[in-house]
């Protein structure tokens, strides 16, 4: 159910779903409502006043009785429950004056699903790890063929499956098992990655449970790790669970922890916290979907090379040194519970497989989850976080890199960021006038510190307002309080202390810009290095999928006047969510994936932007915002103009 | 060098080696010599004249400096040195008027040698896991490949390898030991049994180790188990080892230990108690080998199907119950340390495929070892002991069976049976005329009981001199105090205690005949047995090769007197030694044969005799010396009849 929910005097309207908040819809609606509490309902500034429909709640001691009689609810306590209209008070007469150039609408990209119907209608619904029921002829006199040989035979001849092993393992439990169930068995078959390959049997259970076969897909992020249980018969997702990587304590980034892992027991010590958040999630996930252990016949796991190689226990120190090689790019399927996955002996794990050393699985995963390799028109892919990598191309070739962008995004290196919890700003609008803010925040808590996706749309609204100019740098003859120098830097109050749950301003500074457009721009100039390599031009790009952590949320209008993202309509962007859990989920579910993962991985060509010599020059171009090339955001140029006017 | 040696007054000659013992010159030639210390020179009985030419030594308390003076000399402590002829004292007239029909000569097998040159020529040397040394292009920006992609590739287009895989073991340490090598290294390839398989590379090593490539063969015998150290480069064997199988204390045969693995740990028990003596044999040859366990790269195991589940820790129980099943007849390469081996993580366990229950990979190893699968003639094939088997066949098909003969054989069942060790008669000879004994034993020390091939060769010869009729029944009218009767059962003295080690009179009882009778019985009857269901009789068959233990030292026309081997000219039997070793020992050096023995193991066709009707008749008919049916050993028949006449 959605209402329509109109804003006076700006006129604007907007369609928001059943309950959503009164403040959000006018976010979303690029209405500015002076709010700094985030909409808590503690600072009593978002008064607004009903004038047609119903809202819900709205009610606090900021609101005197006859106020409420004449219809004020405070915006950020309000749910819409029906059609409605609202009238924002106005603060000045200039506020009047700039009503009709208030601020784009609030873009967020389409979530992207994939479709496991359409799956399994086109035959693909085929498990890399598949159960079949087998009912074997009693063993007798005349047939009394040894136990592994009967079930052979009878996949050979009655399946029609060939080039089938079976391991020691499964091999020690046959007779035993095989009469258990009175000759009526399911075995777990192992499907190669090749045609041509060799199907491996990987256990035998008594009597037929097919339909106890449950996947665990795993996101292995250097920050977060994500878990998933799937029910192979329907394809759903049963439970969902996510950790921080507890590596976390030995290094935030990838290289950090590559040197810890060059110390004594440090690749042990890394091998193993990980190992551990992995068994955390599981133990949560498992218990969740209310399945045993034993039912899970395979799980998928990917990460970034580093992460790949710490989970398996493999000396990751080549990878951060020229010229940067990673041990691996393709694994073999093992047993999990031979790196210390605690799930049964017959688990088999799945790694993801990647291009490079910074291009590792998780980045395929999601390149296979966004579908990319099919696609027929110029995709850009952008997986946004401390590390990010982006993939430009479509199902005829596909070129690959990854900027170092520096944790910005994910709430480091700036002063009052972090992580996109509860308290974490993450949205933001300015008053063109009085420079008076409004924020919002998750979980609507009093705030605590800016997330990536506020920092983009700060940094955007800052820039819309001439608060910053393209070089980050504030105008300090403003008449504002906001805009001050402390010790020795220049920064906007966009909390005061009394609204925050950590009693201290919180602000945004010059360091925290220039970090910001340090990051936007590593990964702006590696896309328009990757266009050049291949002679192609930021305006041929046709499509945009992003992907990670932060996109969720991300305003796409700010993301591109701050010259993170190249100037495309914004229906054309596209939020896969977690690619690589995605692509890890997909994964196990169907094996003709895996085949196209080969294909992908062998079509696929990196670039290291390190020794690509056009890079530094990106870059240093990129060093603003958005960029020093007007003519790459026509209409970001076109609103500066318009806003400053 | 050899010598001629004339026994006079027979007037027989024999060649013998340099410093052969006179009395087994005597034995060889068929000639009697009263002898009951079996050679140790104690009884003073075998004195013998020396006519022409010289022995050494030979002199003894028991000769006066008379008797020394005229040429007398102990012939058990004489040494053949030259040409000589020798004169026999004859005891009575009796024993001249029997000159001319002494007993037949001593025919033992020619020994099969397996020529590893002639495989080297065919091609055929490629040991299933293979060395091959690597010099990569190093890494460099341009070429930045991961290191298990760069040695895949450059194997693929240097070397022609293809469909290869490596596990997460090798490419754990990969990346660290192609620096350690300055991208020179050496792989560890297994082949695949067929030819579309996968080449797995099991192990990396930084320069060039192909020299240092070493295999151990093992044959995990019921009883005992033999192990060898071969060297992969030249193909020689560089050490060898046997003890006993320390699973003995819970069971002799393998009926008793499939009982005890029932138990509970019982399986656990045996596993390891094989394991611990695999382990202890590993140990020996190893230094004596003066290898390093890192060096070994594969080892090939062969034993009975019980033994090989034992060995894997795999319940052997429906072995033994009907319709007898085995778990698996092959068995997939596996890592030799995951079943507690104590070699190196790197180091491949191959195991010989069976056919059945009762006819396992010990036999198959012998089958390749003896070539019968490339033979032409129809070609009998026994591995005489506890458990015989059998196979009948050539190149175009086989057929196998196995039989249980009991420990008789092997000195079970037995009174004063032992095994072939020091002490042990192995060999006997009766004066037709005193029915005195003349006895060699192993080592030539005093008695101290019978072992299986002396059991045959004392079946054989008191049938040929009418002590025991072909029941195996004394003759009770001999006039010779050695035939009597003791706590009611019959039996003949072959040594009394004062020329023995155990205090006690060695004798050869009715009941020790019967178990003789039935084993050798149950024998005879799987060869007619097979041969029924085949179509053919037993003049089809055109050559015998005897592997086993106890194969080497047996007397062919005592065997062929008493039924246990068809009768044939004795040049046609050849001797393989241990067929289970030989066998692991070709599969160590040449992958070829791997395949061949997946053929082998589908060509042969394999026979119950608990399900084969026929059996027991045959198997009655059998419980004779040698045979109800005479017309089956046309040349016994015609020497019992002149030697009673």
């Amino acid at each position: 159910m959605t209402y329509s929910v109109k804003f006076l005097p700006h006129n604007v309207s907007v369609e928001v779903d059943d309950n959503e908040s009164l403040i959000r819809a006018a976010m979303e609606a690029g209405i500015h409502i002076n709010a700094s509490c985030g909409g808590s309902g503690v600072c009593g500034k978002c008064r607004v006043l009903i004038e047609e429909g119903n809202v819900e709640g709205g009610i606090s001691e900021h609101l005197s009785s006859e106020d409420r009689e004449k219809g004020y609810r405070m915006a950020c306590l309000s749910e819409v429950i029906s059609d409605i209209v609202v009238r924002i008070p106005i603060e000045s007469e200039m506020d009047t004056s700039r009503l009709n150039i208030h601020a784009a609408s609030r873009h967020t990209a389409k979530v992207m699903y994939s479709n496991i119907d359409e799956l399994r209608h086109d035959g693909l619904f085929i498990p890399p790890v598949e159960k079949i029921y087998l009912e074997l002829d009693s063993a007798t006199t005349e047939n009394n063929q040894a136990d592994v040989a009967r079930i052979i035979n009878h996949l050979r001849l009655k399946h029609g499956e060939h080039r089938l092993i079976m391991g020691l393992e499964v091999i020690r439990k046959v007779s035993d098992i095989i009469r258990e169930g009175d000759f009526k068995i399911t075995v777990t078959i192992v499907r190669p990655v090749r045609e041509d390959g060799q199907n491996e049997i990987v256990n035998i259970e008594p009597f037929d449970t097919r339909n106890r076969n449950f996947a665990i897909a795993v996101d292995v992020g250097t920050t977060t790790v994500y878990g998933q249980v799937l029910d192979l018969q329907t394809g759903k997702v049963l439970s969902e669970h996510g950790e921080f990587n507890s590596q976390i304590s030995y290094g935030e980034d990838v290289i950090s922890r590559i040197i810890f892992a060059e110390k004594d027991d440090g690749l042990e010590i890394l091998h193993q916290k990980v190992v551990e958040t992995i068994n955390k999630i599981i133990e949560k996930i498992i218990k969740k979907a209310k399945i045993g252990k034993r039912e899970v016949t395979t799980i998928t796991l990917a990460g970034n090379s580093t992460m790949t190689q710490l989970l398996l226990k493999i000396n990751p120190s080549y990878i951060r040194r020229d010229p940067y090689v990673p041990a691996s790019i393709m694994y073999p399927p093992f047993h999990a519970s031979q790196i210390g996955i605690d799930l049964a002996n017959h688990t088999i794990a799945l790694i993801y497989p990647g291009v490079s050393s910074y291009v590792g699985g998780d980045i395929i995963a999601g390149v296979m989850a966004s579908g990319i390799y099919r696609a027929s028109e110029l995709t850009l892919y952008m997986d946004i976080g401390t590390n990010a990598e982006i993939v430009i191309g479509h199902k005829d070739w596909m070129v690959c890199t990854a900027a170092s962008a520096g944790p910005a995004f994910e709430g480091g290196g700036v002063k009052f960021g972090m992580r996109a919890t509860n308290g974490a700003i993450e949205d933001f609008s300015i008053n063109p006038v009085t420079y008076e803010p409004m924020i919002l925040t998750v979980g609507n808590k009093k705030a605590k510190g800016i997330c990536g996706s506020g920092m983009i749309t700060l940094a955007a609204k800052l820039l819309e307002t001439g608060v910053i100019n393209s070089r980050g740098k504030f105008n300090q003859t403003l008449d504002t309080p906001r805009i001050r120098k402390t010790d020795d830097i220049w920064e906007y109050v966009i909390v005061y202390k009394e609204n925050t749950q950590i009693d201290r301003d919180i602000t945004i500074t010059e360091p925290d810009l220039d970090n910001l457009i340090r990051a936007k721009g590593a990964m702006y100039s590696a896309v328009l290095t990757l266009l050049k390599e291949i002679g192609l031009k930021v305006n041929d790009i046709e499509k945009i999928i992003l992907a990670g952590g932060f996109g969720s949320y991300v305003d796409l209008e700010s993301a591109i006047t701050i010259g993170l993202l190249p100037e495309i309509e914004t229906e054309k962007v596209t939020y896969l969510g977690n690619g690589s859990l995605l692509g890890c989920k997909i994964n196990c579910l169907t094996n003709a994936l895996r085949r196209d993962v080969a294909k992908v991985v062998n079509m696929m060509t990196n670039f290291e932007l390190a020794s690509t010599p056009s890079y530094m020059d990106h870059y240093m171009g990129a060093l603003f915002l958005p960029h020093t090339e007007l003519n790459y955001f026509p209409r970001v140029k076109e609103r500066l103009e318009r806003l400053r006017k």
